[in-house]
């Protein structure tokens, strides 16, 4: 006999809102690491982010209702770090390390509230304009919420043409894909692997379903997930160290052509001030891993390793192998963490070619938790991931840019990206298309 | 907020048995046509049915708990047929036909109870004795519930190696994979087709999937299932007519060689009479399709079709095309059905070799409602189906026979079928690998 359950039926009939976003910690944790560096150094900095959808021919507007995406954006505003999760931040060790965070930021942390969004629909393209002004340490957090929220209701409408028997079909699907994925992963004896996910993750719960999946699939060395509110409710690791934004604000504030040049290891020298010789991975490529390295000071070979994040893997692994050979240090103590789009395919000849030579990481986003191609029963390409981010754009009123290994990364005002080009110089950036 | 739900899960932790057979509808249909018919004409006949695993090499008495299966076996001699299950197979058309049952042998039918069971363990080859000795119309009805009890006993024993994740993987693959079946069923534009597959199916639940997922995806070209239950919880067809029984115990009841050589075709004139001139579809192969087809009475010619079941379909079927041309009749309204062990690739290959030349439908069994091969996580073939029948072998004491298109799949006394090799011959019997 099968009981009804009266009263879930009830209530899942008449929620006002299922919420995408139900806790700050469902964020990156390189996001709480850099906040803190921001909190300390540059609380004074405003700086814009903006939405920037790479897959122009989505029309995102068209496809997720205004009053939806307003919704889900207003319900993350109210939302405040819990007690529980303050304890965790403040009692958890991260890389073996007490303390990460100081008692006084997370006294600052625990009034935090996401800052104002401005959301509009301009001109004919079918785009959202989405920008958040104000203090870096407030914009800075939308980053991550906001591109979930983006991507789950782009999945939920995609969902909502399918009846009952189909969702079951396209997730058993989905599952059968991970696993097969997993099965492979397993192929690869000391392989390392972080869920990278959460941005442009199909959905929350599915995220969860990946995550378990790998830890199911891969036990220890499966080391953990770059999202702090499933690394918390899973006891796995929080991953992640810094991103773009860093040298991109402090890029867009240089007074001059030479302190520009000058931006991208200034902000590494503060890092690792910041967090005591940890967590000391580079990334080498926002204006271009050539002229990084080229320019780079001695002290980086010691750091423990990049992560590059837009040449591609195995030519970028070469350039920075060749580095540390050039600095006298051996690359087998050194560690390379891919995380650019990487998927099966990807991690497997990446693994291979640099095996035994290099110490390695992967950070697998996208394609991990975002990877419904051919799972729709009615055939179409609705469920895709596209390749949406949340950059800074500008930092004081000033723009900010990113070149990236690949011109198609790029974002910034043109002018600003032709000077930035003039400083650093255009060596060895490819254009390939970016899928996520 | 997710609420537990306390008493499910006290019920769900502390159930005695989840009874695998929960009504005598979870059966197929033919079984209870044939029994109207054996109620009729030869409700005095004993006929003993055992349980044969041609499959020797799973030792099914080392998988399968003695106890439990002893338990199941009990529960479902516990079961009735229902008023409600009783007023739908009085008051529902079967085949456009009303009244299929008559209302005495559906007062009969409110008593009937699955009669004792013989179960042994001897040897030590790891099998099961299982026997149902007694009268026709009662040991008749225990061979689909004895299949369906055994095949789901042994999925459970596979599946209570795995955790929670390996289970859900198991099942999202199985899903995906029948899916991907359906989706090239979809290509053949007006096949028609049936679920066959209660004996031998990995679960009752499982079953009930694979039927919504045929109505899901084929529509109206799904026609039904053999399933009794399943047609009426679903609002579907019953699907069936009769199988090797009738001619096994008519054949093993003739008094002489010349009696058991008309067996087959007496047996298919009490059917005409009994039901007025409906369910004319003819199993040829019992005693092999190339002998009964030589003998045919030319009145066989008019009946709807034929049902090929252990021939190579092709074959099989051409030969039957042949012989409908010389009895001057037009294949092309006569109707195929096909149901020996189909899967998506004969399905296919056999729908395109006959599409245009006969009507044709597909009973898809073993293939539709087991296939987790492969699906293990860890690998291994205990989720594999395997070919386990349930036969009548003997009636009135004398021993039953059969001898199939496929040696590999007669059964029987090897003197006996020895004796009906003289009767019939052995002409164009092929021997090939019963996989299910």
């Amino acid at each position: 006999m099968a009981l009804n359950d009266i009263a879930t039926r009830v209530y899942n009939h008449n929620f006002r809102l299922d919420p995408i976003v139900r806790s700050l910690l469902d964020t990156d944790f390189y996001k709480l690491l850099m906040l803190q560096m921001i909190w300390r150094d540059s609380r004074d900095v405003q700086a814009t982010f903006s939405l920037i959808n790479r897959s122009r021919t989505v029309r995102l507007a068209d496809i997720i209702d205004e009053d939806e995406l307003r919704a889900q954006l207003d319900h993350a505003r109210t939302l405040r770090f819990t007690r529980r999760e303050l304890i965790w931040l403040a009692g958890n060790s991260f890389y073996g390390r007490q303390q990460m965070f100081a008692p006084d930021f997370l006294a600052w942390l625990a009034d935090f509230q996401l800052p104002e969004y401005d959301l509009r629909r301009t001109g004919d393209d079918g785009q959202y304009e989405l920008h958040f002004a104000g203090a870096w340490t407030d914009t800075t957090m939308w980053e991550i919420p906001a591109l979930s929220i983006i991507n789950e209701l782009k999945s939920r409408a995609a969902l909502r043409q399918h009846g009952r028997f189909a969702l079951d079909v396209i997730y058993a699907r989905a599952k059968a894909r991970l696993w097969d994925k997993v099965e492979r992963l397993r192929q690869l004896p000391d392989l390392v692997l972080a869920d990278f996910g959460t941005r442009r993750r199909h959905g929350y719960l599915w995220q969860n379903w990946c995550v378990e999946a790998l830890k199911e699939g891969l036990g220890s060395r499966f080391i953990g997930t770059s999202n702090v509110l499933i690394a918390m409710n899973n006891d796995l690791e929080a991953i992640g160290t810094n991103a773009h934004e860093l040298p991109m604000v402090t890029a867009a504030l240089a007074a001059s052509d030479a302190e520009l040049a000058q931006a991208p290891y200034r902000v590494l020298e503060a890092w690792q001030r910041h967090y005591n010789g940890n967590l000391l991975v580079a990334l080498p490529d926002a204006y271009g891993t050539t002229a990084f390295l080229r320019q780079a000071p001695a002290w980086l070979a010691e750091w423990t390793g990049f992560r590059p994040d837009s040449a591609p893997p195995i030519e970028g692994g070469e350039q920075i192998i060749r580095w540390w050979q050039e600095q006298g240090v051996d690359p087998r103590e050194k560690l390379l963490i891919f995380s650019d789009g990487m998927d099966i395919d990807t991690i497997e000849t990446t693994w291979r070619h640099f095996h035994g030579r290099v110490r390695m990481s992967f950070g697998w986003g996208t394609n991990l938790t975002n990877d419904f191609r051919g799972c729709d029963p009615d055939g179409g390409d609705a469920l895709d991931p596209i390749s949406l981010v949340c950059k800074v754009t500008s930092a004081n009123g000033r723009p900010a840019v990113k070149l990236s290994d690949n011109p198609a990364k790029a974002t910034g005002d043109p002018d600003e990206i032709a000077r930035y080009l003039r400083v650093f110089g255009d060596a060895d950036r490819v254009e390939s298309a970016v899928a996520v």
